[in-house]
């Protein structure tokens, strides 16, 4: 990999470049939240917490000093950090903002001294200000923990201005290896980790279609006909022709002959068009449902977090490598 | 998604469950280096950085009261904030333990005031000492950086206790969505996504294959035997049947007919294995380097950073889903 320092050290500091150098440091998302003098509710969107020390157990977070809710938080000590978790982007989106009522229709409960706190989050810390120090532009508040609880959810993370999820590496897995032949695949090679996780996936959906007497190509265009109602062969060429290798006519045809598909015509333009029968309905309904299972089952197996992450990333892909393909799901 | 709340708010605090409880915010992870008053190189492990202050620009760390580089570190004002790179972790590593000479064999550069800078980071900041505060066990730096630099590497991140990589959320991919047909596939279902992206990548490989005469069965066989000098049929069967979904004893055959592959008996087992003849041996290196180009290409669009991750979540998910194959690259 090159390396592209951006610049030689520069003797005035760029406060857009800056911030853009600080993005690199990737962080945890957290609202922390209080009640003002009046009771009311306070809290905003913050990245800047950390962890200061274990014993005593005490965090610490940045507020600007032109910040609205400052002095509540120079007044009150009490406070709670919430690290936010992969599915409360909104959360942050919605503390981030200024002016509105940020805990409308929210379900809270109540903290120690009355703090309000959110649900659903990956950890809450709720703490008592120690100290608060000078911080250029910001106060910065070093609170003692004085009660926290966490639980299971995956929290979200922020790196360079944007939502993100960590994947932790695993040192467990095998290191990868190049083959015998010189110029050959590693086991390293992105198609062969994408034809392998494809298959793994789709051994166990196989075998079920083939107790149905489905061949694959018979399953995948099955699959596609499920997803509307009446597909041409054409439409069916044009979606899945890139999975199948081969024209889809003689597998629709021999769909219909077996008894999952039938012909019908198309009112609007007139073109054949293939539907399930009923019978092919409850079958196809029957084997989608194990599919989902296994679904699932597999996510399950390397976790929500990751199994998260692995679709997204998959959709990027998707997204990036995309040979203009027509959208199947667009008007169904 | 359940929500686990782990325990009750506790009056008294667990310490390991506190650092468990810390470990749900996602950090990034840097190297803190300075010159002691004897000139020593001092630095350590730290991710307990973060942006204070944009104006004047300011951040701050935490260091144990207990470290070995305290000395340092109160004496001089002059330090630097290295966030590492993904590809840093044995960096992390080696300044994360105690009493080695930690710079030995590493490439530095000179800062300003001289203290030693770590190269291939993706940010560095240079900072002067602020304030110093009181933080319960530890002390908390407060710098002023006096100059930065960056570079496009994605950084490492750490959560729960591990290194980690952070995939951005893409808000610009479409959200899912469900088919027509009550039941049936959303393309947000996971074997969708990996079937498609599978083909897609495919699809260009495929191409120079049709072009070289050889259909998807013959080249995933062909791709298996550039692994290994010579195997058997049943060797092949065992590694990819499951991607296949046909033995591959015709397909074997079909390539000796075609030229690229030759009979030859294994000496130890007396078996009838193939191997590339040296025709099909260039016309195989051939393919392979189109697609090993094809990967290139595509983790480029993709990103660096989101190659990675995604090909560490195939690993995972392959790993965890293993049902049982043997491993093709294991005696290559």
């Amino acid at each position: 990999m090159e390396h592209h320092m951006n610049a030689e050290i520069r003797p005035a500091l760029d406060p857009k470049e800056f911030r853009t150098a600080l993005g690199s440091f990737t962080t945890g998302v957290t609202v922390i939240t209080a009640r003002a003098g009046d009771g009311t509710a306070v809290g905003l969107t913050a990245n800047s917490f950390n962890s200061v020390s274990l014993d005593p157990p005490m965090v610490l977070w940045s507020l600007s000093k032109k910040a609205q809710s400052l002095p509540a938080f120079t007044t009150t000590r009490h406070w709670a950090v919430h690290v936010l978790a992969a599915d409360q982007e909104s959360l942050s989106d919605r503390f981030a903002r200024r002016g509105e009522d940020k805990f409308a229709g929210l379900a809270l409960e109540s903290g120690h001294e009355g703090v309000p706190l959110l649900k659903g989050c990956s950890a809450r810390f709720q703490c008592k200000t120690s100290f608060q120090y000078e911080g250029g532009d910001h106060i910065i508040f070093v609170g003692e923990v004085v009660a926290f609880d966490r639980c299971e959810h995956p929290p979200l993370a922020f790196h360079a201005g944007r939502y993100a999820i960590a994947t932790q590496k695993d040192p467990s897995l095998p290191k990868p290896r190049s083959a015998r032949l010189a110029g050959s695949f590693s086991d390293d090679f992105l198609g062969y980790l994408l034809g392998r996780a494809h298959f793994q996936f789709y051994q166990s959906i196989r075998e079920n279609a083939r107790a149905q007497g489905l061949s694959d190509p018979q399953w995948f265009v099955l699959a596609t006909v499920t997803v509307k109602d009446g597909v041409s062969a054409q439409e069916v060429d044009e979606a899945i022709a890139y999975s199948l290798g081969e024209p889809s006519g003689p597998i629709l045809d021999s769909l219909v002959a077996s008894g999952w598909l039938e012909r019908s015509t198309r009112a609007a333009a007139g073109a054949v068009t293939f539907r399930l029968t009923e019978d092919g309905r409850d079958r196809a309904l029957h084997l989608l449902a194990a599919a989902k299972s296994l679904e699932a089952d597999t996510l399950g197996r390397i976790g929500y977090a990751d199994g998260a992450v692995l679709k997204t990333l998959l959709q990027k892909f998707i997204h990036s490598t995309n040979p203009g393909l027509p959208d199947l799901w667009g008007d169904a």
